[in-house]
């Protein structure tokens, strides 16, 4: 009486599970349970290409080895099984003593992970089988040679030995032998080494290397299991956020040898190329070579024609089966191959990584093509990617002298005197030179220096490294971690690869590839913003060719991105040049015009007075001075924006932002003192900095809370606004002014600021005799806004969110004093994947965002939702933003282009979920 | 074929809603509907006392009135039917000509409110019933004088004319008279003060005073209906958060005259003493008098013992229905009354107010009398009052002579020398003076000087003023809005009742009564602090009569609160004298231990020698010197605490705390290099102070983003509390250590604590051969830590919601920076109703608590949660952390008994509602 309720009820037994997979068995689909590399493999197979006969170990084995300790049951049977019927295939036995099959051990995660074990070549040789080799490939030094190597790589990354007891009995062997290189040692000299190796092995396990071919499979896959939790590759995961649960596949492919003869040779390729995009093949090939050999350059690769010349029918089958896979994957690819006597053999595949203008050109190419859809176009590329095309770039035809390169940590071309400290730093910046601050690492003590610095060079530290990321928030060139430059401080000077860099010398840095060269390299501004900025045929009038299929594929897949997205996109703009620039470069209105600024320069005189004022008379007199210059700022903005919203911020910082450093003064009054020359004025301006001094001025008497202190303020900002529109309506314009309210936390605070500002309009639309329309809304930045969304939509037209201030309070922490003091150290320890002020943090910030969307909605459905912190120009936040069905979000005028792209994507993404 | 389903399928009809009640018809529990007023005049008509018959309009009434703006249908006609019901009750017609039916219209909300209309007293004369009233009450000066006073208060609360005309003219017509007041005028003079009272109405008004009763009766309850929207009752409403919407009810009551002849006379009672809760009852009498007459102390009241020698019969009667009403409504009544030619009417009862201590003695003796259940006695009780009861006390048997009175803003019994700027306050506090600050009103400015003072007094404001919000906040003694004090700055003394206190004169001023003394009263401690210190016993010992009875009343009702109360209480300890204390009083654990005062004094120098440290070594060298000072406070901490919870939360604020003040050093430095005298060590300090330099610390570099960035500190702390647990154990003690990691706002923060905090202990346990069970927890102080709870409960034992940095960072502001500049502006406008800092916001900080309680609970069922906030110890918050429920509230020592009685107290009600 059993009932059948899936899988749960099957009787036990080896069946249940399958472990182990023949490449003729999976596909490219099955990425999660074959990992990358197998899956491929098995797609390869697939599709006919000759792949050299193999098999996968699936993830779910390695996930229960690691949980269990041990192999789960019936895994060693299926690989006995899998053997078995790779033998039959090839036709050759593993550890045969005639023409042996030997295999290669590959991991081979779902994503590709540095710090895992990666490769064991020429598995299933041992003392018997070599001599197999030697037969069958007539070449014992060959044979030999591949026995030493097998012996190495297992020891090393297997059994973990220290690999330089290898090499230095190697080069012992080479210097015995009185020869030049490993290379020139022959058959019996190698014959030698293997002895040495294996008493190495015996010295350092206590045992003898393996001669049993499936203990040496079982051994390796045990160790590639294992490597998953190596803590480089732990740490790598923590940073990444990739589960810890995955796993990784093992792959035991059949070897094929590109350093057998002269008719034998091995390669890498591309289906286009990556670097431009420019449509064709392209690849390397060196003859007599492993793939390692490949890689590291040691000697000179072949091009594909060149390929050909040697190796026609060779080259005319990997060319076609590049052209079939292209096809296959829609997509560019790169491939491995090898050629084993004359016979090409796929050894690898995987949709290839490109620049950002490849990614565009080569988008748009398979398109005109017919191999993908215009909307697959715009899901192939990335408003990352239009970010790095947007800045400005060394000039490409320029000569130049590469000096070291690192990683791309935050994009942007900078030139400047290489300076080793951070007080240099500063010193010469304040004397107007141009500077690039060179550093080991950074810490927070450099903090001066970076500021000072057109871009930022490191030795060490990766992408989350304290440079990094503070160069990203600061929004500063830098390219970080270049190891092969090494910095001596106190010598102040640089050197890499026998040049060295002196204080003073001048390094240009391109922060979007991670190059550094010597000398200026001279800056050109981009074609794809000179595009953006001022239209298709502006910027295609001068360009060169590469340029002008860049551009236009831009535009093809941005005009697509327009007409698919759901998201509006607004500019975060202060003067009206801002808001003209926003609109060129797509904005649909402003949604974040700060107020501040017009706060400043000459005006900052009346904002003392008006904070000096000793009576409300006072107070009034000089308020109604600020306000012909307010009322000027919003006419101008008002026209720039004509028929497009213009969300206005009433005043958000407090009010002694607006006066001199409280320790400046008093240091200055101290002296003054001293010297018996005091300022009257300035005691009594000391007595105002002191009377609005606040510890947190974050956390202090500003926004709203100013507001309903010093109504005055307000409500002149509220007439001025007011003012500006009639001045636009009677000029015959069509002025879109909102009011937003800062610093929001009680429905009550925004009702009295509403009130206020309702009557203030109402009487001057009234004296004006025009309607106005001017809706007033909140900014939700606080979490008690969010939290109580419900009862401040019954006061708010709209609400725009202050994701910056929002993430501050959320987390409890300023940007201004954390961000250098430890957000390296957090990112190191995986406390972030990436600054929250960069990405929305999701689990706190994000869900502030939703609760308060839906509170207000559930309160006022037509309420109109926005987002104008700097998250709004971020491709990930954009794409939650729009999933939680905010209107639009607002960003710097320079990353609407990225928002439009993104929110284009996003529709794209949720077309296919939704 | 209609389906009944409640009211609203009833036909239509005046039926539907009844409008007025008959005083017959109404009970005590109708004051949603009837107001306070009219559901105790029902009461007592239902109980057969002698109630002058009447009836009252609903709140519904006025609901409806104010929302339409008219009567709602129906309601003039049940008036009209009303009134008849009253006229054949009496036996006389409302502006008959014979014996006319007077009545009173009085408003009657739910709960009594300042701002709204009050009373019109002799409604239903005119110019023919006067005559009527001239001859059944024999007393035409009587009836003249009733009827001036109906139009000077008709004219002035109905009409709203100015009130200062009608004096003028009585003034006029005494001066005329050429007698000494208008007591004195005859009827004849009275006749024509009324002719010329009419004069003014019809000036005012351009209409005659009516002279239809019923048109007057039907304006008198409009005007009472409108008068619940004066700006006054507004604001008053909005800072008590009385919902808008509740209405007033009108009451309508025959009138009766104290104030006929030598046989009538008005009083007011209680059923026991207010003030001391000393059996019997008590109260006042004045012969030929009405109410107003009392109130207005124009003349000596007589006893209720006078009052029997001269009405030996009412009085009984009055004595005898004041038994039945306390035991009706078993609990201190206070009443009003009159006797109207030797008949007692009884004109108004409800629950009387009384003091503290009264309110102990009271509920005490009610279940002595078997009239209320000791559960029933809790409930009467509240923490403020036992708050109160524990502050040292002015020494009531002390000679003393009062000053002036105003409210009781902030409690305690401060003696200081006057002072009336804030300068001199800070003056003379810094040479050793004690001051009390006396000002106007206080504002922002005023902060040094009230951190100086002992105490403060203001003579405008009430308790949501600054004066009252930030010395509250400070605990500081205050007494605000003495409204008779005229304070003169500029001449530097306060006069009231012709006493003029100068500079430097002694006040004592009782923050619990509103009580101002000149000169110093002793100041005694407090008999119930004693008690609750050191015990029943030794408190009974010394103490008076009056003091053991109350004493005694809050044992037994503590007691009774200890054993209903389902939360725990704990006390905020730092040292072993607090912890000590705390247990005294009944705490139940330390629920918060700060460490941050164990870096302070000598040690200041330690932390120094960290910050400063140059390298590594140094700094582990300085945390190293470190470890015996702290592993010796907590070995005292859980000796005192020794069977009970200790949680100690490692170090929270940032590091620069622990060095000087940066614009301090500054100017120092500055002045010292302008003397050509520089101390390198200041420059090296200055330097540092620089480098930790934060805008805003509070969102800083500290908590546990300063453990994971220091690791040795954290390490340094948890090694004393392992080593000093491990010096308790093998001592025979019994310690329960807790460790709680402030400011974590991510699990993995509080993960990489954890894991480094339990290897440490583990280590320690091994070493020394003990088992060490150390639970280490996590305050909730951030948002993201309460909207994260589900995932930070995977890491913690415990969570402790430290709602005071909640509160900060859910608002965005620090208490510091706004409390004292713009919170009673946010209590003046109705933002707040409470400072947030007081009692736990519910919509915003609540919803935080709740939904981090509900997360952490559903992740770890076992979750043990408690708050350690200042909130701990507030009356409100503590029921809202029983409802969402916590497991305890942590407080300061001297709040614990406050804790406990309102933990009880909140048992009881979640009784009442579960």
């Amino acid at each position: 009486m059993y009932k059948v309720v899936g899988r749960i009820d099957r009787p036990l037994g080896r069946a249940v599970t399958k472990y182990v997979y023949d490449f003729s068995e999976g596909n490219k689909d099955q990425v999660d349970l074959l990992g990358g590399k197998g899956a491929n493999l098995a797609e390869m197979t697939r599709l006919g290409l000759p792949v050299p006969p193999g098999f996968t170990v699936t993830t779910e084995a390695c996930r229960k080895y690691l949980a269990a300790g041990d192999e789960p049951s019936g895994l060693a049977t299926e690989v006995d099984e899998a053997i078995s019927r790779l033998e039959d295939t090839v036709g050759r036995r593993i550890g045969g003593v005639s023409d042996p099959l030997l295999v290669s051990v590959r991991s081979g995660a779902k994503v590709s992970m540095p710090g895992m074990m990666d490769t064991v070549l020429n598995v299933g040789l041992n003392d018997e089988s070599v001599e197999g080799l030697v037969t069958v490939s007539g070449n014992p030094r060959f044979a030999w040679d591949s026995y030493r190597r097998l012996i190495q790589m297992f020891a090393r990354t297997v059994m973990d030995i220290d690999g330089d007891l290898f090499s230095d009995a190697l080069n012992a062997a080479v210097e015995s032998a009185g020869v030049g290189a490993d290379a020139d040692l022959d058959a019996a000299a190698l014959q030698e080494v293997v002895a040495a190796f294996k008493q190495i092995y015996r010295e350092q396990t206590g045992r003898e290397f393996p001669q049993d071919p499936r203990r040496q499979i079982d051994l390796a896959i045990k160790a590639v299991f294992s490597s998953w939790n190596t803590p480089r590759a732990r740490l790598y995961r923590r940073r990444e956020r990739i589960p810890d649960d995955l796993g990784t596949a093992v792959n035991i492919c059949t070897m094929v040898f590109g350093n057998l003869d002269d008719r034998s040779g091995t390669g890498v390729g591309f289906t286009r190329d990556p670097a431009t995009g420019t449509p064709g093949v392209y690849g390397d090939y060196l003859s007599k070579a492993q793939g390692e050999d490949v890689v590291a350059g040691i000697r000179n690769t072949l091009s594909l024609d060149e390929f050909r010349e040697i190796d026609e029918r060779s080259h005319d089958e990997l060319v076609d089966i590049m052209r079939r896979l292209e096809i296959h994957y829609r997509d560019l690819c790169d491939i491995e191959f090898t050629v084993e006597r004359g016979k090409l053999w796929m050894l690898q595949t995987r949709v290839g990584k490109r620049t950002a203008s490849a990614a565009f050109r080569i988008a748009a190419q398979l398109v005109d093509e017919g191999l993908i859809s215009i909307d697959e176009a715009l899901d192939r590329v990335t408003g990352a990617q239009l970010g790095q095309l947007m800045f400005p770039q060394f000039d490409q035809t320029a000569p130049r002298a590469t000096f070291t390169a690192g990683m791309a940590a935050s994009p942007g071309a900078a030139v400047g005197r290489a300076v080793f400290d951070s007080a240099t730093a500063v010193e010469w910046a304040a004397r107007g030179e141009k500077v690039v601050l060179v550093r080991k690492e950074t810490n927070p003590d450099d903090l001066a220096g970076m500021v000072a610095s057109e871009g930022i060079l490191t030795a060490r530290g990766g992408k989350t490294s304290h440079a990094a990321v503070v160069a990203r928030g600061m929004g500063k060139t830098c390219v970080c971690g270049a190891g092969d430059m090494n910095v001596d401080p106190d010598a102040r000077t640089a050197a890499c690869g026998g040049v060295t860099v002196t204080e003073g010398e001048v390094l240009s840095v391109n922060g979007s590839t991670g190059e550094v060269f010597v000398g200026e390299l001279p800056v050109v501004d981009s074609p794809v913003f000179r595009y953006l900025e001022e239209g298709l045929d502006v910027a295609l009038g001068d360009a060169g060719s590469d340029s002008r299929e860049l551009i236009a594929a831009v535009d093809r897949i941005l005009i697509r991105a327009d007409s698919v997205r759901r998201l509006g996109v607004r500019a975060n703009a202060d003067t009206s040049a801002d808001a003209r620039r926003a609109r060129a470069l797509g904005a649909e209105g402003i949604g974040l015009c700060r107020t501040e600024h017009m706060f400043l320069g000459d005006r900052r005189i009346l904002v003392e007075r008006v904070i000096l004022a000793e009576s409300q008379a006072e107070q009034d007199e000089a308020l109604e001075a600020l306000l012909p210059p307010q009322r000027g700022d919003f006419v101008e903005i008002l026209r720039a924006m004509d028929g497009l919203p213009a969300t206005i911020r009433l005043l958000d910082p407090p009010l002694h932002e607006f006066l001199p450093d409280h320790a400046d003064l008093r240091v200055k009054v101290a002296i003054a003192r001293e010297r018996g020359e005091v300022d009257e004025a300035d005691v009594s301006l000391l007595a105002a900095v002191e009377r609005l001094h606040e510890s947190n001025p974050m956390l202090g008497l500003r926004g709203v809370r100013l507001g309903l202190v010093v109504p005055g303020l307000f409500r002149l900002q509220v007439r001025a606004i007011a003012e500006a529109s009639v001045e636009r309506i009677k000029a015959g314009g069509d002025p879109l002014a909102e009011i937003m309210v800062p610093l929001v936390g009680s429905v009550t605070e925004l009702r009295l600021i509403r009130d206020d500002a309702e009557a203030t309009i109402a009487s001057i639309a009234e004296k004006a005799g025009v309607d106005l329309d001017i809706p007033i809304g909140t900014m939700i930045e606080l979490p008690r806004a969010a939290l109580t969304a419900d009862r401040i939509a019954g006061a708010a037209d709209f609400f725009s969110f202050g994701t910056n201030d929002l993430t501050q309070t959320t987390w409890g922490f300023s940007r201004d004093d954390v961000e250098a003091a430890f957000f390296s150290t957090y990112l190191d320890k995986g406390v972030f994947k990436v600054s929250p002020f960069e990405t929305i943090d999701l689990a706190g910030v994000g869900e502030l965002v939703r609760i308060a969307s839906v509170k207000g909605r559930a309160r006022r459905p037509e309420l109109h939702l926005g987002v104008c912190g700097e998250h709004g120009g971020d491709p990930d936040s954009i794409h939650f933003f729009d999933r939680v069905g905010l209107d639009y979000v607002s960003c710097s005028p320079f990353r609407v282009p990225v928002a439009r792209l993104e929110a284009g994507r996003s529709a794209l993404s949720a077309l296919a979920t939704g």
